[in-house]
């Protein structure tokens, strides 16, 4: 059966629902319209860029010519969808470069439209100084501004995870990075303890951290560059501010035909990834996410998810009866030399979600004691004493956090109970793990508490 | 209630299951007899005390003193347990300190005896410089051996786990190693393409391999040294000699009074790791082990195994009600820069256990490819197309290969299908993992075969 199937958006999920439908039926035809100049490139590597790991050439993955050629879909950049008639089944569609509008007619439209940053609303943010990093342009933009003009001091206002990424690459860069933070510890979901941690390595690092700051306004100089940033305690002055407030599902053009989204105003597709309007599906950060553990939506704008969920929306869309589980919530981040990762639910949302939470943590090697280079792993658990089930985990160390994480996100999926975890037979090699894995470590102690 | 447990052997299952009875059982008395003069220490990390990477003197984890003094365990060395009286329930132990014997009664006896090297029983055999590595005596000796004499060829006899991490730590050491062994490629139980990788890495290391060969005897020069190695395929000159060629369950104490052991040789235990014998129990390398994914009886004498069956038989043995389900294999191995792990059966053993077999093998990054030092992973999996079960994984790779099989092991005893792990949500940072991690694109290629 041959079908017309138009993506919106070309950064994440875009692409890899286009890519999916045009596999899954050779014979549609699929068209992938994006605004901007840029399809398909790592955001996520985006502070690796800044910080000079990474060549910024090699950020973009499937420039419009090579998904033509390489994933047969016709990806058109500088294309801005303006609106959806859902009853014609066509999108009116602007090209940027001509200003001229045109109707593309779908069997099924799939809106990937994503997320775009939050900003603060107020005084002076608009300063040539002053940086999001969300798209490709403010990458390219700030990289430009740091080897031109190169500031000394930099102002990072929100402690999430791009905000530490960005506040370490800056420090490599060699500035003097001041972080503002709404509140009293970097990063949410992740236990107070690990919080601390964090907060210790970047205090080590010689940043400047101050919590529960809210920003008021940014004073600018006479060539529109911020000078001191207002805040709630106090004034501070930079010559570079970033700002990773967050950010928000784009959904303009899906609530404008009655496509339903949800409290954290993220539209609401069901398990097919199919909105409550016919042949309409949606992937990526527009989206709201359900939480397998809790069964609540949550606002989860993550690559995994965008690339998840769009593949299942272009296999439905060209036929198929793929399914999207939900998701966990699996974040992993470098602090400089530590690595952190959190899995699953937190302890306060575990007693939110009504579960009778118990929480531990330990600290045990992550290889051999004795073998060269062993260091120390934390391993905080969060289990339901009821059931038994592990809920949620956060690991950090030197080394070895990350994937031992993985492993625990795979228990918390599952619903596997804390008793079969203590059971794994997992592998022991000295120069990779200890005779007891720290995740069975964890286990056994978190056993003696359920 | 107060109890007499006696424990025969002190190395991994004999320490694990005294130190775990008495924590059970707070009142119970006890006693572990070991004919060694060492307790507690790690075999696992011979191959790294000879290379040089691990001090010597930290191989032992608790000295008969340690076991008193930390896990209020009567812990004595040079006392050699030579007949079982299950009637009148007492041991009869000779210190060989002093050649007296005595009688040790128990409410329970745990054998922990372990299990000795294999020999070839050919001619030559206990020449001055042919080493087994399996007592820490042997290791002193083999290092002494190497210290004063210096030489400078050896000769590894089986390519197994032990002889590959033997072959690495003596190639660190200066010696120009040859490896016999008895099947075309190193290990056992790893797929052929994995076999072949790891015989391409010794190769590439300097390491002469010769596959098919059977070992017929050694030529001793006038100081009991063996000049020569005879075999079926020539003969091979070196100044050292490493047998490796296996383990054996030592169970001549239990057969003596009817313990029944399997067709491996090893004492047959039930799920408590009690014998057919009233209040005997056994754990560790003298039994052997049933397997998770095929149920069959195997003997895989590994420390987690033995470590994980004498907390069973010592929680058992205090009045507890532990189980041991049972054991997937799972073995991970440094090959010079090549990190590789097993997890699960075989391809052949799954044909064999009438699964309807499918493998698949894909090559992928371990982290986002275009971060620094980003390498790939070739992850083989093994699967049941009935029931889509994963039955077993390959992974090797320079790095994040041990910990991702492990994160396949967990799937494997879980039981959890293909689809399922195709679904999983794992975190992703550019650091640490790609977007699709390795596991993720392995489930995906296996799942289009099922």
């Amino acid at each position: 059966m041959s079908k017309r199937i138009v993506v919106v958006g070309g950064l994440a999920a875009g692409p890899s629902a286009a890519s999916k439908a045009a596999r899954t039926n050779g014979s549609a035809s699929v068209v992938l319209l994006e605004k901007s100049p840029h399809t398909s490139y790592g955001i996520c590597e985006i502070p690796y860029f800044i910080s000079g790991e990474v060549d910024g050439s090699r950020l973009v993955s499937y420039t419009p010519d090579a998904l033509k050629e390489r994933k047969q879909v016709d990806a058109r950049a500088h294309h801005l969808v303006e609106e959806i008639s859902p009853g014609k089944r066509f999108v009116s569609v602007r090209n940027l470069k001509t200003g001229k509008t045109n109707q593309e007619y779908y069997d099924r439209l799939i809106l990937a439209t994503g997320a775009r940053s939050k900003r603060l609303n107020v005084e002076g943010e608009d300063a040539r100084n002053l940086f999001f990093v969300r798209w490709l342009d403010d990458a390219y933009q700030l990289k430009t501004y740091l080897q031109e003009e190169k500031p000394k001091t930099a102002v990072v206002i929100g402690a999430g995870y791009v905000g530490l990424e960005m506040t370490e690459a800056l420090t490599r860069c060699g500035l003097q990075v001041t972080v503002l933070h709404k509140s009293s510890l970097p990063l949410s979901y992740m236990e107070h303890e690990v919080r601390e941690r964090i907060r210790s390595i970047i205090d080590g690092q010689g940043v400047q951290f101050h919590g529960m700051v809210r920003t008021e306004g940014f004073v600018l100089g006479r060539d529109r560059k911020v000078t001191h940033v207002v805040t709630s305690e106090g004034t501070f002055d930079c010559d570079l501010v970033i700002e990773c407030v967050g950010v928000e599902p784009q959904t303009e053009l899906a609530t404008a035909v009655g496509i339903r989204t949800g409290s954290f105003g993220g539209i609401l597709a069901d398990q097919r990834q199919e909105t409550n309007i016919d042949n309409i599906l949606a992937a990526g950060d527009c989206c709201e996410v359900r939480n397998i553990i809790n069964k609540k939506m949550m606002y989860l704008p993550l690559a995994t998810i965008s690339s998840k969920t769009g593949w299942v929306a272009g296999e439905n869309a060209a036929g198929g009866n793929a399914v999207f589980r939900g998701a966990i919530r699996a974040i992993a981040i470098r602090v400089f030399g530590l690595e952190v990762i959190q899995v699953g639910i937190s302890s306060e949302e575990a007693r939110d979600s009504g579960f009778d939470v118990v929480v531990d943590s330990i600290t045990a090697w992550s290889k051999v004691g004795i073998m060269p280079g062993a260091t120390k792993l934390t391993v905080v658990t969060i289990a339901d004493r009821k059931s038994k089930r592990l809920l949620g985990a956060n690991i950090y160390g030197s080394e070895g956090a990350v994937l031992r994480g993985n492993t625990l996100a795979v228990a918390i999926q599952q619903g596997i109970s804390v008793d079969d975890i203590q059971q794994w037979d997992l592998a022991y090699s000295p120069p990779f793990t200890p005779l007891w894995d720290p995740i069975l470590v964890a286990a056994n102690s978190l056993r003696k508490k359920l």
